[in-house]
C-alpha cells in the first residue's frame, strides 16, 4: 500500500491517501493508528506530492555501504555513527533542493528510509520489521564544507530542504533484497543493492532502540551507496528504490545571510 | 510569567498552567498563540511538575563557558559546534535519570535552555530575543563513552532522560545577566555568569537560524559553565538558574540490552 501526503494543485490544504496506478484515494486520521476512507478520490493531474510524512525525528547513519561485497567487515561496527537532521531539512518530491550561497559543493545521497510505525524501546534485531511502518525514499542532502573540524555533521546535514523524502511510503517492501539508485542529470551515478550495507536495518534499529524510544513517525536514513556526488544549481536528482518508487527534486541557489 | 505542564497526582493527563507563589492557575490552549485561564486552581501539594513543554527538536552548542573572563577569544568561533539531542531525552524535574548499566561514565551539565516563540528565519543577533518565547532549565547529560571516536556526539548526548528540563517557562527573564548553578549532592560544582559565555545565545540563534528555520517549541541548550562532573547511582543533581529555577533530578541504574 502506497501512503501519500498532497495538497491540490494552487490550494495549501495538506491531505492524505492512498495511491493506486489509477488515483489517490483520501483517507483521514492517524495512518500508524485509526484511518479510513473519505470517499473523495484524486487524479494524479489534479494534486502536488509532498514529503509522505512529518518525521517525528529523523536520524541518519554513516558510511553504511561497501563497493564490492568482499569489503564486507566480518563483524559490523561496535558503534556505528548516527546523526541527527533537522525537521525543516525535510522537503517532498519534485521540489527544490536550496543551496545557500555560503556552500560551494553539496552532495546527494540516495537511501532507503525507514518510516517507524511501532513504539520501540531495547527491541532485539528479530523483532525490528514488527515496528517498522513502511518505507520512502531519501535523499542525505550534505554539505561537507559544515561539518565540523572536530568531526560534527549537525550543521552539514541540516540546512533547510536537506532531506526530500518521497514520493509514497511503500508498507508492502522487502528491504534486505532492494536496489538503491540515484540519476544525477540523466547519468546513473549510485547503484547498489542492499547486501552491500555494512550495518543492517535490522541491527541499526535494535541498536537505536537501546539508546532512546523510537516513536511512530520517526525516520531512519539507512545509508547510501558508493558513488555520491556533488550538485550544482539547475541540476536534476532523482534517488529511485525498486519497489518503492523515484524521487525526483531540482537544486537551486538562494541566498543566506553570511553565517555569523 | 512562569508557564508549567503538570499532571495531578496519581493522574496521567497532561495539564497546562501559570505557577504563582501561591498556586497553578490552569490555562488551556497554544501557549505560542492563543491560550485562556480555564478557571481551575490547584495547590502544589496537589500535583507533579512535568517538562514544561515537550520540544519540537532540541539543539545543544558544545563548550560554551570560560572559566574567567580573561580566556574570552577576541573571536567567537566562526562555526561553533551544535548537536542534536533525541526527543526521549527530555524528562521532567523531579524525575529519574536512568542511567543504562553499559554506560560507566555520565556527566551532568547545568544549562539555560530556551523556548523559541516564533518561527526565525534568517534572523539577525539584533532580532533573536523577539523570537524567544522564554527560558528553562536545562540539564545536558552526557555519555561521553558514547560519543564516536570520529568526534560524532549523538548517541552520548540522546539516551532517554538524558534531558531534563523545568521546572518553569520563565517570560520574564534576561538571559544576558544570569547565573548558572550545579549542586550535585548538595555540594556547588558549576557557578558561572553568562558573560563567561564564548557564543552569546543572540550569536548562535542567529547562526542556527540562518542554517533551518526555528520553530516554535524548540529548545536550544546554550552551554554549561566549567564544573560539570559525573553521576552516579542515587546522586542528587540541582541545576539552577537565578531568575528561572530549581531543577532537581535523582539517579538511578537500569538494565539495556548489551548494545549490539
Amino acid at each position: 500500500m502506497k501512503f501519500v501526503r498532497f495538497a491540490l494543485k494552487n490550494d495549501e490544504v495538506t491531505k492524505q491517501g492512498i495511491l493506486s496506478s489509477e488515483e489517490i484515494k483520501e483517507i483521514s486520521g492517524d495512518i500508524f493508528n485509526d484511518w479510513e476512507y473519505t470517499g473523495e478520490t484524486f487524479a494524479g493531474s489534479q494534486i502536488e506530492l509532498l514529503a509522505p510524512i512529518e518525521p517525528n525525528q529523523v536520524i541518519g547513519i554513516g558510511a553504511n555501504f561497501v563497493k564490492d561485497i568482499k569489503e564486507l567487515p566480518e563483524q559490523p561496527p561496535e558503534m556505528p555513527v548516527f546523526f541527527f537532521k533537522s525537521l525543516p531539512s525535510v522537503t517532498g518530491p519534485g521540489s527544490e533542493i536550496k543551496i545557500p550561497d555560503s556552500i560551494e559543493e553539496v552532495k546527494f545521497e540516495s537511501e532507503i528510509a525507514v518510516v517507524m510505525g511501532k513504539e520501540a524501546n531495547q527491541i532485539k534485531e528479530d523483532d525490528v520489521l514488527d515496528h517498522i511502518f513502511g518505507y520512502t525514499v531519501g535523499n542525505d542532502v550534505t554539505a561537507p564544507q559544515y561539518f565540523h573540524e572536530d568531526g560534527h555533521w549537525t550543521l552539514g546535514k541540516s540546512f533547510n530542504t536537506f532531506t526530500p523524502l518521497g514520493p509514497v511510503i511503500e508498507t508492502d517492501f522487502d528491504p534486505t533484497k532492494a536496489r538503491i539508485e540515484a540519476i544525477h542529470n540523466g547519468a546513473k551515478k549510485q547503484d547498489s543493492k542492499t547486501d552491500l550495507m555494512i550495518v543492517s536495518i535490522q541491527r541499526m534499529i535494535a541498536y537505536l532502540s537501546n539508546v532512546m524510544i523510537l516513536k511512530p513517525g520517526d525516520i531512519i536514513l539507512t545509508g547510501s551507496p558508493v558513488g555520491a556526488d556533488f550538485l550544482a544549481e539547475n541540476d536534476e536528482i532523482v534517488c529511485r528504490v525498486e519497489g518503492i518508487g523515484s524521487l525526483k527534486n531540482s537544486v537551486t541557489k538562494v541566498k543566506n545571510s553570511s553565517l555569523v
